[in-house]
């Protein structure tokens, strides 16, 4: 089913929220258990951006900006700097964090309440942690919250019992526990043929 | 190990933070998919309280007063009672929520910062939602968070791919995205063991 068959409402003024989406991300440590999924995620982020400057509606960046001495994420090193998929431009807001969730320790509520803002399109990573407690939260403070499954990514892991499991498995696992509860679970595609019916807010 | 080998830290005032133990968990629709894992977390539950109880520190039940038409879990009807094993006694806190958290929403957070509690033993239901949610939160509000595995449970359920996960399955993947992030995972038996060498707050 086509998000225009879903009837996917994108109201003006609805704010794309991106996810520590840093070089950091890049580092081997993170798949020393098993490769990421969603190789064509950065893709899917950049398009959705394009998209976004577009119709010139909100882009947050959220930046991990990590106080652990021995974390890649930690401000001043090259692991701290976005992708270059996922790069601010000027007048675009960024949000520094330094626990998982992108509304603890942050003005992040507080910015969308003040804007308006009542809608958030989010992607990054990972799926699973900084993703997924960014959008339990987004969804329990009664934002009408979508993730873009196929514009996060995530690392095989082993679960609590010592089983590995794959980059795919831990997303699915994920998006399960998310969708419904805590936000509607979208596709690139359906996002872009969403927000492509809308008109661009005058400058 | 054992929590003694641990040095488990149980600090006077640690708060025994219990999430949504009501009767409506046991509404049949929850095992649509499989049954439940951890059958013996209730009576983990009604041991931990009595140490609590003993110890007479505090103890916060969160209750779920969802405000879904069909929800078992809406005030007036029996679901939304505790269950036996976890009813409160006088002089215990209650924190009525309605969303997944049980700090969205509630006056939870404040009403531990001026009760000076900065420590957190969660047990309850179910572990990859409302468990879940309120630990992530916990541990991002910088509480130091203990979760107490045997005294959770869940349901099997589908991925997001439709892959069918035991209960155990999806509990195992929901404690590994917790432990050593947001908190410590702890058994039953180690927050005993804890519990049992601090000594009673005098009356």
């Amino acid at each position: 089913m086509s998000a225009g068959d879903r009837g996917l409402p994108l109201p003006v003024n609805t704010a794309l929220l991106l996810i520590d989406i840093q070089q950091a991300i890049d580092d081997a440590k993170w798949s020393a258990e098993g490769p990421r999924n969603n190789p064509q995620a950065e893709s899917n982020i950049s398009a959705i951006l394009a998209a976004w400057r577009h119709v010139g509606y909100p882009i947050i960046h959220v930046r991990h900006d990590s106080t652990s001495p021995d974390s890649p994420y930690r401000p001043g090193q090259w692991g701290n700097e976005f992708k270059s998929e996922a790069r601010p431009t000027p007048g675009e807001q960024i949000i520094a964090k330094r626990t998982n969730s992108g509304f603890i320790g942050t003005g992040l509520e507080p910015m969308l309440r003040e804007a308006g803002i009542r809608t958030l399109v989010v992607a990054g990573v990972i799926t699973n942690n900084s993703v997924e407690a960014t959008v339990r939260m987004a969804g329990n403070l009664s934002f009408n919250t979508y993730l873009v499954e196929d514009a996060c990514w995530t690392f095989a892991r082993r679960d609590y019992e010592g089983q590995l499991r794959s980059a795919q498995e831990v997303h699915a696992m994920s998006l399960a526990n998310l969708d419904g509860e805590y936000c509607t679970i979208l596709r690139t595609k359906e996002v872009l043929a969403a927000i492509s019916g809308n008109r661009a807010i005058p400058a």
